[in-house]
């Protein structure tokens, strides 16, 4: 067996995939991950499985679609018979590893059932998707919630930023005129510094502890999901990043007048929420992307050191890189805030896949516009590990030929998306129940559709209308397209793997042999 | 609350639904289940789930379709995380018991993966599908696999039927002119008598232990899952109810040289099976139906003598009883043996409900026509316990209004069936890969359209067409019912219930909760 890569999987939160200077942002830094693309490979038509953390994490790390794994929403536990990354890359000999969030929601029911203690180690896995808890921390930690034991906390403490939370005091509050405390938590604050120093914020704290990791791993091969919760909200960025942008670098809101004619409900509905009715405002644009373009260049500056660490310790050339984000974020893009529907600002993702190994020099630097799914890393992770993908229960399909540069036949005509807003206030603005509240997205890259249930479907152009300006969902010359797209769909469904407790090999073996086992039945 | 009612949950294996004196066979004598139905509900479009063993049971057991729980065939693993009709009545204070078959494969890799040890308490109910085995057996053992433990083969030993293999030797098999063992595995030998005397057979040692069960069960409510593997193959009957029906009592068979002509390629495939060759022969019909018959005549007897022993001990008005299969069987109709596929013989199946007490008054000796499915029996059950239906796992419906002649406003308006012939050699002549041999049946109670994978479809019109002769599959003058139930199929697979980690109460009452909790977002 070829010596098995260290696997360095990435994940920036609510990072919007044409955030970074090498998909196409005008003004922003990025120069690490830049250089990844420049020798790595960019995949510019990647999408995640659920443009909302909680459902879109459970795709990525179990291979599976939203539909499949059953985790529809943030705070859904993952049932217990779920596997993950780290159910496939632990018997190949790895060690693997999470520093940072998942939005992992432990099956507590599900383990009371079937007897396991969530402390026992195997409980541990089952709670954390299947990840070596190195450094678990979600990054959202209201004062009303806030775990007493929090590591971060504890950090900050022991660097003497006092109090009950000073993840929210301290690393994510600015400071006033009078030295008074501003919470991150209100966006009229952004365009202030945290009050923790940057050597002591989150995403610092972080890359340290990845390097702690990597560190203490030296003597197996190791994946490690280093997960940064920026530049997710709160949007309150260090010194020096919460200056280094200013409102000369906001790109104008992808926002119409002409969007608002005739708008979809449930659309409509999402516009009445907070976060969108704040982000339609200027004033709050203008405040808050400054910091979220400083936390995304902060963090590209920690995947520098990052990076020099591996140079370091020798371990680069042995190590891929993935750089990813869970969803996107509409900064007020279509009159909306946060993420959840179907958008590209808010459904597509980065997807930057680095493999120093000759083996992959064929495609360095390129633009690869093949469509890509979250779901992909996982069957990618096992190929890198010299595994065989159990293709009974992962959805995804690998990457490696891609990677490799080698001739593909034949590869995916559709990505999927999937949304499950039960739990917004929507719900109630268009009179669902818990039920009711499923949409789902299908692109083939260039039509996009979305199914919403009880509801009239959208359709986009994105060749004639990449800014996703023109709802075609009503418009009877696309009537074949939206038909062709639906009935891609239904194909999507019939085919989902749900058969997970045996493997189509042995399927295969099986088909046949009732009667060499004994069961003679139809003989005369 | 009310008293809790016994639930007496009996089915026969591969008994059609037309093969009883209350749904309409000419001839078969079956008082006991017809004298249930004349004071119950005869429910006569009752299609299972899944028309083989495996899944059907499975379907049965957790009221979700085979799509949803996943072992779509004989031998799947259930996994872990499924719960069964034992899991939600035990907590409503009853003891729930299982003598005979349920087919259950435990997943073995899924209880070792979380560390439970197939032993323990909780492993053995994971391991029987929630069923406390009172007495597990499947009731088919070959030779080369049977268990030395197997309970019937030691009470067998005990009467003085010795051998390795009783249950073969003695139960299933019968004696030749010259004192040689026939083996019942053969059709050729079904028209004798089995060896073993009538009141030792299975049948009757099956109905014996029920009774144990519910003598043991006097302290509390109890469901018991009487689990008969007859009429099912081996098709032999001690005596008298070998030759009780002859080949005079054969009803033709439903099978033309009509349906030859342009004969769909699944169909085809599954006819060249050495079942469908056999039963075309008018010698095996004449053999194995009769036998066949006698089998059902002889359960219904034991069911008799079941039914005076609960009027005996007082329990009979307070035990409701279902009567019904988890499939049908061919028999020779359409040229075909066994199950598996959708034709009426094979996919409908008999499902009668007798509740004693006076709520169920108002619908004694309804025939009801409305659809009902093997799924809606877990919720029916956990209704009659007193219990909250879990809406947000069960897929089926609770047939308590149906039963008790309430106003329902609207009931389902399709029935569906699925298919996972993977382990049939059809896969091979049909040149398919495990994962594509799927199919599934939808009907609305007149038209019946079956969706094969990589086939074209087929449609019956149950209404000029009872007898399934004319697919109308490719019938240009039916395209528009063919579009309706390929759509009624899609809305189907969209709506199936994967989310099942948290109830729909739950999520209703988190729905636009999250500022409540700290979660500042979108909030300037």
């Amino acid at each position: 067996m070829a010596k098995q890569p260290n696997i360095l999987f990435i994940m920036a939160d609510q990072l919007r995939a044409d955030y970074l200077g090498c998909t196409g942002h005008p003004s922003i830094k990025t120069p690490t991950i830049d250089a990844l693309a420049a020798s790595g490979v960019n995949f510019t038509k990647a999408y995640t499985q659920a443009p909302v953390c909680g459902p879109s994490r459970m795709s990525f790390y179990t291979g599976r679609y939203a539909f499949s794994h059953g985790a529809t929403y943030n705070n859904v536990p993952l049932k217990v018979s779920e596997q993950s990354m780290g159910d496939y890359l632990r018997p190949l000999g790895y060690r693997v590893g999470l520093v940072g969030k998942t939005h992992m929601k432990k099956d507590v029911e599900g383990m009371q059932r079937l007897g396991v203690d969530p402390e026992s180690s195997r409980g541990v896995l089952l709670s954390e998707c299947g990840f070596e808890p190195y450094e678990r921390d979600d990054g959202l930690h209201p004062d009303q919630t806030v775990s007493p034991d929090l590591a971060y906390n504890e950090y900050l403490r022991e660097q003497g930023f006092a109090g009950d939370n000073p993840w929210h005091e301290w690393a994510n509050s600015a400071e006033g005129e009078d030295g008074e405390t501003l919470s991150g938590w209100y966006m009229r604050n952004c365009d202030r510094a945290a009050r923790v120093p940057e050597e002591h914020s989150e995403t610092a704290y972080t890359t340290n502890r990845a390097m702690d990791f990597i560190r203490e791993s030296a003597d197996q091969p190791w994946c490690l999901h280093l997960s940064y919760i920026k530049p997710h909200w709160p949007y309150i960025a260090p010194a020096p990043y919460h200056d280094m942008y200013t409102a000369a670098d906001v790109i104008p809101a992808n926002a119409t007048e002409q969007e608002k004619e005739n708008l979809h409900p449930v659309i409509e509905a999402f516009m009445g929420h907070d976060e969108s009715v704040n982000f339609s405002r200027e004033e709050v644009r203008e405040r808050v992307i400054p910091a979220y373009m400083g936390l995304i260049t902060q963090l590209d500056d920690h995947l520098a050191r990052l990076i020099a660490y591996l140079k370091e310790i020798g371990q680069y050339d042995n190590t891929v890189i993935v750089m990813t984000a869970d969803h996107g974020d509409y900064l007020g893009d279509h009159w909306l805030g946060e993420k959840e529907l179907f958008h590209e600002a808010s459904a597509r993702i980065p997807m930057i896949v680095h493999d120093p190994r000759p083996q992959a020099d064929a495609t360095r630097g390129q633009l690869d516009e093949r469509l890509v799914e979250a779901i992909d890393l996982v069957p990618t992770f096992v190929e890198w590990a010299g595994g065989q993908v159990p293709d009974h229960i992962l959805e995804g399909r690998s990457l490696l030929s891609l990677i490799q540069g080698d001739r593909v036949e034949s590869w995916r005509e559709y990505a999927v998306s999937e949304a499950d807003y039960a739990w917004r206030k929507a719900r109630f603005a268009l009179e669902l129940e818990p039920d009711q509240t499923r949409a789902i997205m299908i692109t083939d890259g260039r039509w996009k559709y979305v199914h919403y249930e009880h509801f009239r479907p959208q359709l986009f152009d994105l060749q004639s209308d990449p800014q996703e300006q023109n709802d075609l969902g009503q418009d009877s010359a696309c009537k074949e397209q939206r038909e062709r797209l639906e009935q891609a769909l239904y194909d999507w469904y019939r085919m989902r793997k749900t058969r997970t407790t045996i493997s189509n090999a042995t399927v295969a073996n099986m088909t046949g042999k009732a009667h060499a086992r004994g069961y003679l039945f139809g003989l005369w």
